[in-house]
């Protein structure tokens, strides 16, 4: 059996995300089904971590083990027949036998796509977010910089989710103009806790439409209260664009762990 | 009744097209009944062209008598509630009562996107088309120009509608780079015949696979035969993006048609 790494993309408008669940298509379910047509074994899929509904992804990474006769350069080609035109894989490798795609990973990137247009394009409904009122984009400018470095984000998480530690470092956060009216901010992180990413992007819309300030981002971060931050940016603007590993995904891996 | 010209974005990938017609769904169905809510007289929209199935448009032009007792720049927030979610109009203006959609536009621009990943982000899957096999760039960038100015494009037209003359002027046609792996044609010109950009696409990339060179556009352009074109690129790859018109639209434009 080969540990095989995944990088996979969909369009989660019509996924109750990554997950498998009870009471909803997911992403993993699709794939696990795909997987198991050109494989023998009982299929066990590691994402890199979930997805909400309507997410979107052009880089998840996932790992997997695999008895298949498919060499591992070829399962893209034979997996994705079996997918919904909805989710593709992009490429397979194989990586040593300890790898994790969860644990090992080392940085992520998210892009989150927004639109200030009064009458928005229709083609990016399910693509972008379009926020009431005016903003000032300058303001939203301004503000990101307070995310940088390393920080408690306790503020900026929802509940529902484990975790050890609520700090995490943003490395880089940018907002890019993609047209007069559409925008990004693009984020890279050692890690995201559950919604930090929608969490951000809905404060930093509410500092450009001045229902907040700078200093209540900090105020935020310092007292990591959730109700100090800002709304929830809604889940169809973001995108999953990479999931970054230490090394060659072959090498044994553990010891950086 | 005041003669409203109106600007309309839509998603084409669930409809049969703009023009009504029997057996499909159509966006000019969709536009005349949200119409016919806020007008009391019978609808007759003059759209500036039909787009087909799965065509998109970011600013098809139309004009409609409308006796209403709504603003007409208060036409959009009146209309959107009663249209579906993947068409939307994004202005209202009042024109002169003879000022015709179709016959007073003099120019047009669509853009063509296409994707050159072996395993594209299926995001993009409604929105652009992947050419099969391995293409080069360059040749499309070099082949552009020969449709450029004034020619006969009766070889460039799939049959289907009947028009007094298959002479057309292209003003612009650009390759545009959004990324590594997707790319735009955008094509400025005084009128278009039917499936013209989809032909003219579908030829240069037939032309990027190395199956047809530039002299064969320039023999399919000076011969008129449909056969040396090249094949009609697939629909959803294509966005009406702008109808311009001579001067401004409240003035009458009659003498100048």
């Amino acid at each position: 059996m080969k540990n095989t790494l995944l990088t996979i993309a969909y369009d989660g408008t019509n996924y109750g995300g990554w997950q498998v669940q009870p009471n909803s298509v997911t992403i993993e379910e699709k794939l696990s089904r795909a997987l198991s047509r050109i494989a023998d074994n009982p299929i066990k899929i590691v994402g890199s971590g979930r997805t909400d509904a309507k997410v979107h992804a052009s880089g998840q990474k996932a790992n997997v083990f695999l008895n298949t006769k498919v060499p591992v350069e070829r399962i893209p080609f034979a997996l994705n027949p079996f997918l919904p035109d909805d989710i593709v894989v992009r490429k397979a490798e194989e990586v040593h036998s300890e790898f994790h795609a969860r644990y090992d990973a080392i940085k992520k990137t998210y892009r989150y796509r927004m639109n200030f247009d009064e009458f928005p394009d229709p083609i990016l409904r399910n693509y972008s977010y379009t926020p009431k009122g005016s903003c000032n984009l300058r303001s939203i400018q301004e503000a990101l910089g307070v995310f940088k470095g390393t920080h408690d984000f306790k503020g900026f998480m929802s509940t529902g989710s484990e975790v050890k530690s609520t700090i995490r470092t943003i490395y880089r956060i940018d907002f890019q103009s993609m047209s007069n009216s559409q925008k990004e901010i693009v984020i890279t992180g050692n890690g995201f806790l559950y919604n930090m990413v929608r969490i951000i992007v809905g404060t930093l819309v509410d500092v450009g439409c001045g229902k907040r300030s700078i200093s209540d981002i900090q105020k935020a971060l310092l007292k990591g209260e959730r109700s100090l931050a800002g709304h929830t940016a809604p889940p169809q603007g973001l995108v999953l664009e990479e999931v970054l590993y230490p090394v060659n995904p072959l090498e044994k891996l553990k010891e950086n762990r």
